[in-house]
């Protein structure tokens, strides 16, 4: 069977790029699409029990399950944090349903679970329901996570690409391609790993430092996971109606990123990240929300990497380090399954 | 290997029995443990922007996908709805997380979608969020979804084992076992499931129906799902720290699947059911809430199957129809795996 049979799902309906995209407009929407859902944001936001509630789902299938600075279940529990926080929200509460397969060492569970708890913990958000499913040997590999998690929005804050208008700055809060990379590299077993480490963690703090900076001069924020910045840039731009141009000189990558990249003929651009921020906010609130972010632990390394402007809907361009321009495409092809 | 080899998960550590307690309790329990998740009702209600939120989430890994009377995406939307409804919540929104193996049929995630879409809508309840990951092939079988859902408690409605007390009346709204075999005998591939049919619906009417009732009157609700009629009862009996008492010719099974519950060697209330409520409510109450519950359509074989007694905490005891009395244990072993 081809890989490109059509009416089949392929990896790349996983990826975060074009075909995922194609599967929830063309049939999750259709089905299931509703004022909420349709917004397709990180996170739905309620009004709810007189409160305004974020709430949101990921599932995790990373493979391998432990790679240098995180497992699985540490990326759950703060990719759900994240997608909350990336709507305004206060995360509160978290929930984990498992997918075990018949005959994974219980020892293994049990470094997953106890990294759960320790994120949890450090977090302060803690797990409050759950499931677990087994399938018998050979029906799942090994161990799936999918997190849910609640939190308030508090009142007056919006955010979100609707929200975003030209003349915005873009900002990141540190260095790409670390998360992506390194999975990548332990998977395949090469051994560039020592200066390789994922990036995972929580930015719910960050992500108040943010808002608190700049109240309603902050339109928008972003983690840019599957599909790297660049995805998540098209996208934004996309459903904000207006370009991008961000400089590629001010987008920063770790030397043993850039290398591993180089190495393996990755874009560190379309490269999984699992603790960055990107954040649209007007132009006289962008140095105070770079210098809060800097203020910050996870934000330490934050950048202004571009703006937004009056371009064509949807189009990203990157100035070049030697002064060219170029498009920056929506991920297409290339899946890099199992990335988170 | 052996099936039993100590430090592996098992397929009955997904049972719903004793071996899933097991896991939760001794694992899941101390990593992650705190005061809502350590009451492991069927949601966790928490004070959360001025009111009452219920939140719960669970796995659906059912085989086969397509069931008579159901489907994967149907069983996941009622079985959230559900138990947000058994803590007395009025179920708000839900989310949808699938991992999706590759070269799975667009069209069988067409089905399903549509499906979740119909029950949804049926229901009244949005899917306002949701992931898709896809894994390589034979890194799952085709399709798993997991959902979350969250929903408002209103004020003064506190339900779960805790409050149970012994005199308590054990009312039951129907049938049993019908989701049970018809998922086994289809799996199977049997030719005994024309009078077959899942019981999956939802189940938020009938409980808003049993509350509305007999307010304050009603002490818990539970529906009998993995492990069935009798694990339900054993759980809620071992955490109100209480025995009960049921009748079994009161305990309604249907005639079809009484028969193939008798070919297959299985006990009818062990099997799960995805459209069926348990509630405990006061002797005064008894009558007014079994009224209630047959005036809804999912409720109309509502019964009462027995009471809560004194006797040592967690028993559960069974008059037989032809007057013995015999202990309904916990689910223990003999796994149904990828029921639900």
């Amino acid at each position: 069977m081809k890989r490109d049979t059509p009416g089949r799902i392929l990896l790349d309906h996983g990826s975060g790029g074009l075909a995922a995209r194609e599967l929830v407009r063309g049939l999750f929407l259709r089905h299931l699409g509703n004022p909420l859902l349709d917004e397709l944001e990180d996170s739905a936001v309620l009004d709810l029990a007189g409160g305004r509630l974020a709430f949101t789902t990921d599932g995790y299938v990373v493979d391998p399950l432990f790679f240098p600075g995180g497992d699985i279940g540490a990326l759950a529990i703060h990719g759900t944090i994240n997608d909350l926080a990336m709507r305004g929200a206060a995360p509160a509460a978290l929930s984990a349903a498992f997918v075990l397969e018949e005959g994974l060492e219980t020892a293994v569970l049990d470094r997953v679970a106890a990294s759960m708890g320790a994120a949890a913990a450090a977090a302060g958000v803690p797990v409050v329901t759950g499931d677990t499913k087994v399938v018998p040997r050979g029906a799942a590999d090994r161990l799936f996570v999918t997190t849910a998690g609640v939190g308030v929005v508090p009142a007056g804050v919006r955010l979100g690409a609707a929200c975003i208008r030209p003349g915005d700055r873009i900002l990141l809060s540190g260095t790409i391609g670390d998360h992506g990379v390194t999975v990548l590299t332990r998977r395949a077993g090469l051994a560039l790993e020592g200066d390789l480490r994922s990036d995972t963690r929580p930015l719910h703090r960050l992500a108040a430092a943010v808002l608190a900076a700049a109240p309603g001069g902050v339109h928008a924020m972003r983690d840019p996971t599957r599909g790297g910045l660049a995805e998540t840039l098209c996208e934004l731009a996309e459903r904000a109606g207006a370009a991008m141009e961000i400089e590629e000189a001010a987008v920063p990558v770790r030397p043993a990123v850039r290398a591993a990249c180089e190495l393996l003929g990755l874009d560190p651009l379309y490269l999984a990240n699992e603790g960055k921020c990107v954040v649209v906010a007007e132009p006289g609130a962008a140095e105070a929300v770079l210098a809060a972010m800097r203020a910050t632990a996870e934000g330490r390394g934050a950048v202004a990497i571009g703006r937004v402007t009056e371009g064509p809907p949807g189009r990203v361009e990157m100035r070049t380090a030697v002064g060219g321009r170029r498009i920056v495409p929506p991920l297409a092809g290339d899946p890099l399954p199992r990335i988170c």
